[in-house]
């Protein structure tokens, strides 16, 4: 792929990818993944340091596909509204095998009585592979968010 | 069109869209829709119900610079500053007649003593169609406000 | 260049600015500048006025470095972390000798505590050239910050 486009077909998927977690259209999520997959949250300050657990973890579509479950029961979900706003992405390496990038995000949160603030902010390091139907999906994304509080982080995924 | 010179034109013109609000430009706010068209703000819950009214709603150009009229007469604009930040549009349709598109924004607000809040979030829900002179322009934009309070909504142009 | 492949270089070095200051590789920050080069920090009101002085001000990557120097010095830069989210850019002139162009801007700081708000938003105002090597750089940024309240503005790079 051109640079142009593949910068153009990452920009895609992190839009489509954002419209459905916030659009509620929480069980379309995992399908944003390769089955075989790393999912992780984590703060800035504890990616710095090397540990290698994060507050969110999944290493397989059916792990998310479980924390959708989870997050449906919870039902914390519905009482408030998320919107992502998902800056371009840095490419960093692109290979026949795929695509490493870094991209910066935000999320706005408004609650039922109309209050908004800013629920997260962060960054997104991404290896990015196209399947066997040719679509573009994570083999990877770990959230770095900004933000050294875990509690906030638990809400809806990022 | 190719599928990312598309999504490029649509971004220049959501850019310059924003640009001419936040630069209290208004007056040429207008002249990003067709002369036939749909403008309409109204909320997530109430376009989740289907709910047909708006918080604001123009179906002509004509209308549009109507309001621009009326809130230069009210002069709120002035004592605040709005600046949107756009994210990349996600195409879901594209044909000869032109192209539908899901855009997430975000608007923040500054006021004159400097208190930076933010003022909306949402999703465009854009159908654009070249001009005769092949410019796009909106045939219908409608902001669907993640806030469920209108009083927020009526200040400037979203 | 093209237009989309114009925009995509822009959206790139913009995207590649931010994420060096906000990883704190502030030393990296004046090589996105060509070694003469104009950069200054103003708000909106004096702008418009047509106050040449900006609250930050610096002609060559030199008096950038110098910037960053203090910056380490005074150390105020980490205890707190700070997220760009650059839209895209709206592309006003572009001929062999460069391009000009127009790009909003929002930074979000996160306290050490988690507590999160807007540091800042405003409008990128670019020149940009190809240097000898063919990278882009900014001949010029001047940062137009949608806040009047100057004291904002002194912590890092925007």
């Amino acid at each position: 792929m051109s640079a142009p486009d593949t910068l153009f077909r990452l920009a895609a998927l992190n839009t489509a990818y954002a419209l459905a977690i916030d659009a509620d259209r929480l069980e379309a999520w995992p399908e944003f993944f390769l089955e075989s997959c790393l999912y992780k949250i984590t703060t800035a300050e504890n990616h710095r340091r090397g540990y290698e657990a994060g507050v969110i973890y999944a290493d397989s579509r059916a792990m998310l596909l479980d924390r959708v479950t989870a997050l449906r029961r919870a039902n914390i979900y519905e009482r408030q509204a998320y919107r992502h706003i998902i800056g371009m992405p840095s490419i960093q390496v692109e290979t026949a095998e795929g695509v490493t990038a870094e991209t910066p995000f935000l999320v706005v949160r408004t609650m039922r009585d109309g209050q908004m603030d800013i629920f997260a902010s962060g960054l997104y390091l991404d290896r990015v592979r196209a399947d066997a139907t040719g679509a573009l999906r994570f083999a990877e994304r770990l959230v770095i968010c900004d933000s050294p509080r875990f509690d906030t982080l638990l809400a809806i995924p990022l």
